[in-house]
């Protein structure tokens, strides 16, 4: 983990105060690691490192810490430290950083930037939080379609220093309105014949995205179009920033966290495990908890109307978890499937109605098949150990009944539920299992009863 | 979803047979979104479209097909286009493909391939499944350390063409006996003083992965150092092949995918949601489905054990599902929090002991804040509707105790699982929501009867 420095020897130099030996082994370092280093330190010290590294790699060691992180880093910071720090970073990056700081130390590390550097900040900051817009950096480089290709190379290296390396693989061709009109991989540039106007070296299709659009949309590009940037647009077509395929990996791994943890039933972490706090860990899991806990008390209420049966036919309580649950491992099964195809776009939002018959008919396959298992298993531990009395071919007959339904019904409200909660303007993938289960446990009982009073009558109640 | 050609129109165009109008509109079109419109046909047209299309361009499009139908158009064409589509095709995904293809088929498609791409094609499918060795192209440029940058630009400019473009922006330094040296950014090598050997312009620490290493590391990799392409070595450093983000970037989509099914009880689909025929989609939640049953089926015969105390207390019949269900919930937010910790490497598997005292502690916090909200509704209810009996109190304290023990016993079987599995040598997404709230339901119900046992002897049983 500290690359060519071992973790022993590195808190000992820092215990002896030691910098300049620190210095020399991070500059022998590469960013993402050292970053991982500072990753580990108490905010103090991490603030330290910052003081002793030179200028430019403080800046990029910063970009690679987790935003919690360098929030604590800028508040701990100079002023001096956070003008060369912040006027350095990347757009994006800091835009991501500015997102997550507390107010008022945002106003402070604004009052940093530069004029041109607030401007910019500003302006990505203006665009809603998970658009587009948010990921995209201002540098790139742009040139006219006239120019030939061998000067579109001259131009890069004469203006691609500012530039990060990513954004550079890409180079963009707009008019002089700044509209884009086309893009142009740096390798084709490279083995073009430098005479020919960059506008005769039509690539491929110019495909780019709109500023406003959505954290999924932009993934759903990037994957459908194997890019590695795709230049952002307004609805004018103008040319704002470029998007860079570094950046669509996290937010997409950060997406796929979201929602599993949201089929957990957590609210998002938004942090590594180790990172998030004892009270922040209980908030995050006790609100869901308590809010499916009021919504599964109502199987207490539904169980009283049903005291008497159960005081009547002990055996029906017997197998009440058998059946509640299973229709909630039906729902769980749904709305996995169905919050993953509709992150993934493999299932619109107008679908629905063909889904719902799907997971109807695949309800109805399941529930039979659970509820043979469970009449085979009854017939058979009555006849073994003579247990459920003489009407245990009714007992399984009620079981079986039970499950076909209750396992439909959880299909249904597993796959609906997503549906539902996008169409109210909500994130899908707040379906999550628990709150599917507790949706089903409730109706899944009322079912089981119901089946056992029409089955029952006359005999056991 | 058409490009420049509406859905109507093509498939009348289809209809009457008119190639010559459906090629020209394709010419016209983007791979990805020829693809596309493929992915919508019935397998036997599709087949007839990849006839028709210029070769390269078809290449390209099948490329750009999801695997399932990329079987399908193999086992449709004739010798002759095969041979020309799995030539040209690059070889990471030609590898993809082979993984899928019957035995019979891919022996097929192996005799079409020239020598050399039989052998590339050979050596990708020696190493595992899932490794980096599979997703790596053998397809990039590397130079040797002595020779200038201006040489290195017109080895690309001679040497490039039938390289991909992705492959293209980092070319690679290496000796004579192919060990890797050092990588170099396109645009570095572009802005770079063209009489400087290669070996002097360090722009960056080397990386690179071996190709052994899983799916979870190659995505780790990328998301650490930010990169667009990371080079492939064997244990001696020699250097193997070439791995690009926009590969990665699908491989993180297709795990996030299968970890979010696993954790919703669902064998991964591996294909889209309508792509998986009826009976498929039984079989593949059917298992877990069963399996799940009858683990649970365990309830009913622990509830046997406890027959008499509800028979001689109905009224705790009445908050078992609520009991369970809490263990249930509390545990698959626990499993999806270590499952995705664990696929980030946020957690270690060393790290268990301390993942386990956090979730005792927090499962201690979560199952306090649940008693509490018991006993208050059950000595609410009892004040206003006059429920529960005269020992209202001792039940609501049974429902409280038997939740802080429910819950820490959820919390802690849901974080541990997924641990277990992988020390096991399983996938610990295996670990999922409805398997640990099956584990949580069969102990929760006898910690649940004990609590009741101990509290209520002498007065209710």
């Amino acid at each position: 983990m500290l690359g060519n420095l071992l973790k022993p020897e590195f808190d000992e130099l820092l215990q002896a105060k030691d910098y300049a030996t620190i210095r020399e082994a991070f500059s022998e370092m590469d960013a993402p690691d050292i970053a991982e280093v500072i990753e580990d330190l108490p905010p103090a010290e991490s603030g330290i490192i910052f003081r002793i590294l030179p200028r430019q790699l403080a800046t990029t060691v910063f970009e690679y810490l987790p935003v919690d992180q360098q929030t604590e880093v800028v508040e701990r910071l100079g002023t001096e430290q956070l003008v060369g720090l912040l006027n350095e970073m990347a757009p994006d990056d800091r835009t991501r950083l500015f997102e997550e700081l507390p107010a008022e130390v945002t106003k402070r590390a604004l009052a940093t930037l530069k004029p041109d550097q607030l401007q910019q900040a500003r302006q990505l900051l203006g665009y809603p939080e998970g658009t587009a817009g948010r990921f995209m950096t201002p540098r790139y480089l742009a040139v006219r379609p006239t120019i030939t290709a061998g000067e579109a190379l001259r131009s890069i290296r004469e203006r691609g220093k500012g530039i990060e390396s990513q954004s550079l693989n890409v180079i963009y061709v707009t008019d002089e309105k700044g509209v884009l009109l086309d893009d142009i991989r740096l390798p084709t540039l490279v083995m073009a014949d430098p005479d020919i106007p960059v506008s005769e070296l039509n690539d491929r299709q110019l495909v780019s995205i709109l500023a406003t659009a959505d954290r999924t949309e932009l993934v759903a590009m990037f994957e459908k179009y194997d890019r590695v940037a795709l230049p952002v647009t307004d609805s004018q077509g103008v040319l704002l920033g470029v998007i860079t395929v570094d950046d669509v990996l996290d937010v997409a791994e950060e997406k796929a966290t979201q929602d599993i943890q949201g089929l957990g039933g957590v609210e998002a972490l938004d942090a590594p495990y180790f990172d998030v706090g004892f009270f922040s860990m209980v908030r995050k899991r006790g609100g869901w908890l308590s809010a499916l806990f009021l919504g599964e008390m109502l199987t207490a209420t539904a169980m009283g109307a049903y005291e008497e049966e159960i005081a009547k036919a002990t055996v029906l309580a017997l197998f009440l978890p058998l059946i509640i649950s299973s229709g909630g491992n039906s729902g769980s099964q749904a709305t996995s499937i169905i919050i993953r195809s509709l992150a993934l776009r493999e299932v619109t939002l107008r679908q629905w109605w063909r889904v719902a018959s799907r997971e109807l008919a695949s309800g109805l396959a399941l529930g039979a098949l659970l509820g043979s298992i469970g009449f085979v298993r009854i017939l058979l531990w009555a006849h073994v150990f003579h247990q459920y009395g003489e009407h245990y071919v009714l007992v399984g007959a009620v079981v079986a009944l039970a499950l076909v339904g209750v396992v439909l019904y959880g299909n249904l409200v597993g796959s609906m539920l997503p549906f539902l909660l996008r169409r109210m303007g909500f994130d899908p993938a707040k379906a999550s299992a628990p709150f599917v289960a507790t949706l089903v446990d409730v109706s899944g009982l009322i079912i089981y009863f119901n089946v056992a009073t029409l089955v029952f009558r006359g005999t056991l109640l």
